[in-house]
């Protein structure tokens, strides 16, 4: 086991809980630890570019709902409560501005650039007909065995 | 520690929480762990009997009304996001089988055939009226403390 | 590593939720581990007084409305599913009740008389705009390089 390694099983795509999720990673990666997020179901949407991309790949009828309907990446998320028909994250952006905090998509980058690992979970993108082209670059695909390979070396690890 | 071992406390009926943690459980049996899935509130109702149990106790009315109202088994979960009052599981259901994963109940049997320990938290069938012989056979019955024990010999312990 | 430490993220305030954390916390106290709770975003509800507190620091508009709009305390927590427009609690604190269990109220009292820690986030309260002076007695006040400092030491760190 190693002190330094943390995994997240990122299910939600809820504003607040990628918000607390990226918060932890940031928090782990700047003491130095080595941290994987396994970005699965509603977690996927922030992996998704916001562009859309043309796929060769034919989509089924469901699959290109799920694609019109989930949010591209971090700036359509909502809350997981007090979400008012979409207001909700508006107001929480704007007050952890004013608190000086970073915002969803800093928190984001910031993330990457200390190389916490994102991993995109193959069987939900199977199902929700998610292709590789149409996901932000740097990820890593794989599934449910590489989560626990890397939760078996690590000591924190948490779903969120 | 023991580092296969692995605990998941269902707290969720969520049809795509489930399945997340049905995943799991599966892969980490597969590769030789030993897995409690330690099932309380509304995690409880997968393990429920789908058909109408005749029980000598006597319910509450509002323990009446809790097994009226909350799903058995896994057939009738509906997703925690984009449910759509109710046609939200089908689609998800449909989408899982055109991409050849398996279907909830499939991950279910899988689990059980595979060993995976599956523990009805006492206290909480306590309050909502549940009584064993409404559960589904070959459950272990216990509270937290049977939890605790569990995590304590674990590498992974998650709460979902 | 410690078995005897625990940590939880109390991210969530849904009434079923902080129960379910209040159980584990309860438990694992009373089997002699060290236990913190983590409270932040909507799990810094609980800790609230429920009486109005004058503050000397103005807060901005949406600060006071998320102070007006979220709870104080335990008392008037939603349940996560089947909320009923705010029937779904009282109900559940009936049922449990009549089946002989603790209140949400007592389990967090006994939590405070076991000696649970009790960390509010910081920057979870920078963005609402809770002042300490607005919260109980008793609790530490810290940012997410504690959390995982303390998550280090524990052998089992939930996220709920």
């Amino acid at each position: 086991m190693d002190t330094t390694k943390k995994t997240i099983i990122l299910f939600s795509g809820d504003f607040d809980k990628v918000m607390a999720a990226l918060i932890i990673a940031n928090g782990a990666a700047a003491m130095g630890d080595d941290v994987t997020i396994f970005c699965t179901f509603w977690g996927l949407n922030i992996l998704r570019k916001t562009e859309k991309v043309p796929t060769e790949v034919k989509k089924t009828a469901l699959q290109s709902m799920f694609g019109r309907m989930m949010p591209k990446g971090t700036k359509k998320l909502g809350l997981s409560k007090m979400n008012f028909a979409g207001a909700g994250s508006p107001m929480m952006r704007k007050a952890t501005k004013d608190a000086g905090g970073m915002s969803l998509e800093e928190l984001f980058d910031s993330a990457l650039e200390q190389g916490v690992t994102f991993i995109a979970c193959t069987l939900s993108m199977d199902i929700l007909g998610f292709k590789e082209e149409e996901m932000i670059d740097g990820l890593e695909y794989a599934g449910v065995a590489a989560y626990l390979g890397e939760a078996d070396e690590a000591n924190v690890n948490l779903f969120i």
